[in-house]
C-alpha cells in the first residue's frame, strides 16, 4: 500500500516507516543497519522533547534504556500506546518520561530545553545509535520529495498565509501538478504540459518568496518622511508578524508582513549623482541594496513643486512612486503616483495594497501547485528548455528525476 | 492516589491532570469553566509541535474541529492512544496531525515552526480556548511548584551536568529535603532542621548558578595575554557548551562551561589610578563588571620581575592570580599563583580546577537538595530569621507556604 498515493499524506508515520524501508536496496542488500536517533523539536525553551529512534533494532535499542512503570519490556508494548517509564542513564537513574512504540520506531516524549534531550541522544549515540539532523532524517527517508522539502519550508514560514500555501504542497498539490505534467509530456499533449509549466513557473515566483521575504527598498532624500513611512508600514498588520529571534539585523532592515506576505523593508540613503567620498559610498551601498530589491519605493516630498528626481533611468526595476506629506500638497505638483501622509497614516492603506499587488499579482488558489524550492525551479526550467528544443521526453525525464525517492540513509 | 508522594513525578500527566482538578476550589466552586490551549514545544525550526488542550470540555472542544481517520469521534477513542486524522481549520481543511486522547486533556502534534501551531492555537482560540504559555501553564497547574520550576529552569540548562542537578530537583529532592525541615521545626527537633537549612543555604549558591552563568572577570594590564587566555579557556572542554541563540552578547563577554558549570567570560581594561577622559570611564566600566564578578582572575605577565599590580586592595572579592608566559618566566620573580602559558596551553588545566575549585567548592552528591530559585533561597532565608529568633513555628510556616500548589487557573 502506498500511502503517498492514497492522497492523505501521513507525514510522520510515512517518513519513518520509509527511513526504515530504506534501510535496504531493492536487490535487498542492507544498507545501513545501524538504528538513528533524531531530535524532532527545536532546541529551545519549551516543556516537551520529542526525540525519535528508527532503523534497524531501534526497539531493542531503546528498550535496554527503558524501564516502563508497567513492568513490561518496550517490544512487548503495544504499538501507538503511550507508556510512562524512567530512562536508564549511563550516570544514574535518567527522566521520567512518555515512550510511543510505533510499527517500526520509537517516540521518546521528555523534559524539553537542550541538555534534557541531548542526554538521552548521547546515550543511545553511545549504545551504538547514529544522530541525524531531523530535517536530513526527513529530506533523506521521505518517498516524496516535494512533501519533505514542504515540511521543512513549513516550518520556517513566518506567516499563516504562507503556510497554509505550504501546506498545500505538504498535502500533495505540487506532486500532482508536478506528475500531471510528466503525463502530459509522456503521453505528446504538448499544449497542456506547456499551459501547466507556464502556469507552475508563475506561480514558482511567489513560492520562492514563502520563506525569503520580499525585498522592498525605500529610496528618496532625506527629510521625506522614509523613516515615518517605514513606521507607518510597520504598525500595518503588526500583530501577524513572527518575531525572528537569533537573526542579526542590519538597523536600516526591518521584517514586517503586508496581506500575509513576508517583506523586508530598507531604508537607503538618498541618491545623488555629485555625492564624494563617505557619502559617495553610502550611495554605493545603497544602490547596490537597490539593485537586488523586488520593488523599489521613490518617496517623494508632495510639498515640493517639482521635487528632485531619485531615480537614475534605465535600472528597469518595478517601482512604485510615492508622494508623502500629501496633507502638504504643493499646488504646482502634477505627478502620478499613491499619496501619503506617513504621520497620519492617510493614504498608508493604498500603497499595501499596491505593494502587494505589485508583488503578488496572482495569488495562488487554495490548494493550488506552487513550486517554492530553487530545486524545483531549476528542475522546471531545465524541462522548459528541453520542450522548447522539441524533446518532451527528456523534459518529462527531467521532471520524473527530480520528483524522485530521495537519497536513501546511507551509513 | 497522590501521584507526587509517590515520589514518581509523572511530570506532564501529573501537571495536566492537576490542572482540570485546580478548576474547582475545596468548596467545589468552579473558578474556571474555560478549556485552555498550550503550546508545549519551543517556537523555533523543528519537525514536530505539541499542543496540548486541557480544562473543561477540552475534548469536546478539540473533537469539533478533528477529523479521525478512522472515522469515529474523539471522544470514543482509546485514552493513551494515538490517531491519524486531519484538523479542520476555518479557512478549508487543516493539516494531518496525530492527535492523543489523555484521561482529562488532548494533546496534538502536528508540524513544526511557528506558523502551523499557530494556526491550530488560533482556531481553538476563536472556539472560546485560553492560549496559555507553558510555563505559566506548569506553574499555575503544578501540585508541586519546586518541581515545575525545576522543569522550567530544566528547559533552561546549559549542561548535561547542570540538568542532571535539575533533573534530581524534578524527581522531588529539594521537596523531601524541604519536608524533612519542616518535619524537624514542627517536632521540635531545631538541631536537625538548623543542620539541614544550613545545608540547603549552602548548596543554594550552586542552585542559583545552575541557569545563571558563574561571571568570571580577567583583569589586567594590555599585552599579559587576556585574550589568549580566555581563548584557551573557551576551547577547553569546548563540546560540552550550547550556543544560546538569540543572545546579545557584548564583544567583551563569552559563555563557556567548565568542567560542567556554566561560565560567563568577560575582558576588562587594565585597571589604572591615574586614568583620565575615556581611559577613566573604561576603568568605571571594568570596575563595575569586577564588582559584578563571582571570581576575578588577575593576570600578570611573568617575565616581568615586579609586575604592574592590578587589583584595588580591600575590594574583598574571590580571586585567583595567575602568571602568564610562563615560558618566559622572569628569575626575579617570586610571586604565588597559577603559572600559565596561554599560547601553548601549559597550566590551563590547572587553572580551570582551580577556577571550578574556587567556585563550586562543594559540588552537590547525586540526588541531593539543591534549591536553585531566588523564590527558594528567600523562603529559606526568612525561615532561618525566624529560627534564630526562637521561633520554629514560624519558620516552618513560611517553609511550608514555600512549598505549596501554585495558584490556580483564574479566569
Amino acid at each position: 500500500m502506498n500511502l503517498v498515493d492514497q492522497g492523505a499524506f501521513r507525514w510522520h508515520t510515512l517518513w519513518l516507516e520509509r527511513a526504515n524501508r530504506s534501510n535496504y536496496r531493492k536487490d535487498g542488500q542492507i544498507l545501513n543497519k545501524q538504528a538513528f536517533v533524531s531530535l524532532l523539536t527545536p532546541p529551545g525553551r519549551g516543556a516537551v522533547a520529542t526525540v525519535v529512534v528508527g532503523g534497524q533494532d531501534c526497539v531493542a535499542c531503546v528498550a535496554e534504556r527503558f524501564d516502563a512503570a508497567c513492568g513490561r519490556r518496550l517490544d512487548e508494548l503495544v504499538i501507538d500506546r503511550i507508556f510512562f517509564g524512567r530512562w536508564r542513564s549511563r550516570e544514574g537513574p535518567g527522566e521520567e518520561l512518555v515512550v510511543c512504540r510505533r510499527s517500526d520506531w520509537v517516540e521518546i516524549h521528555g523534559h524539553g530545553g537542550r541538555a534534557a534531550p541531548a542526554s538521552i541522544i548521547q546515550d543511545l549515540v553511545e549504545d551504538g545509535c547514529r544522530e541525524m539532523a531531523w530535517p536530513d532524517l526527513l529530506w533523506q527517508t521521505s518517498a516524496d520529495p516535494f512533501a519533505a522539502e514542504a515540511c521543512i519550508a513549513l516550518t520556517q514560514a513566518r506567516t499563516q498565509r504562507t503556510a497554509a500555501i505550504l501546506m498545500d504542497q505538504v498535502r500533495g498539490a505540487l506532486r500532482e501538478q508536478w506528475e500531471k505534467v510528466i503525463r502530459a509530456l509522456e503521453s505528446g499533449d504538448i499544449p497542456t504540459a506547456s499551459a501547466s509549466m507556464e502556469e507552475l513557473t508563475q506561480q514558482s515566483c511567489i513560492g520562492l518568496h514563502l520563506i525569503q521575504p520580499y525585498r522592498v527598498v525605500l529610496c528618496g532624500p532625506p527629510n521625506v518622511g522614509k523613516s515615518t513611512l517605514i513606521n507607518a508600514l510597520l504598525g500595518y498588520q503588526r500583530s501577524i508578524v513572527y518575531d525572528q529571534p537569533g537573526t542579526t539585523r542590519d538597523v536600516l532592515t526591518t521584517h514586517t508582513a503586508l496581506e500575509g506576505w513576508p517583506i523586508e523593508l530598507s531604508d537607503t540613503a538618498g541618491l545623488r549623482d555629485q555625492a564624494s567620498g563617505v557619502e559617495a559610498e553610502g550611495v554605493e551601498r545603497s544602490r547596490q541594496q537597490r539593485e537586488k530589491a523586488d520593488l523599489v519605493l521613490l518617496i517623494y516630498d508632495a510639498s515640493q513643486s517639482s521635487p528632485e528626481v531619485i531615480l537614475t533611468e534605465g535600472s528597469g526595476q518595478q517601482h512604485l512612486t510615492i508622494y508623502n506629506k500629501m496633507d502638504q500638497r504643493s499646488s504646482g505638483l502634477d505627478g502620478e503616483g499613491i499619496f501619503t501622509n506617513a504621520l497620519t497614516g492617510d493614504g498608508v492603506g493604498d500603497l499595501v495594497k499596491a505593494i502587494v499587488e505589485t508583488l503578488v499579482p496572482l495569488p495562488p488558489r487554495a490548494g493550488q501547485a506552487v513550486p517554492f524550492t530553487h530545486r524545483q525551479v531549476k528542475a522546471l526550467k531545465a524541462s522548459q528548455v528541453q520542450l522548447f528544443s522539441d524533446q518532451p521526453q527528456t523534459a518529462a525525464a527531467i521532471l520524473r528525476a527530480a520528483a524522485r525517492v530521495g537519497p536513501v540513509v546511507s551509513s
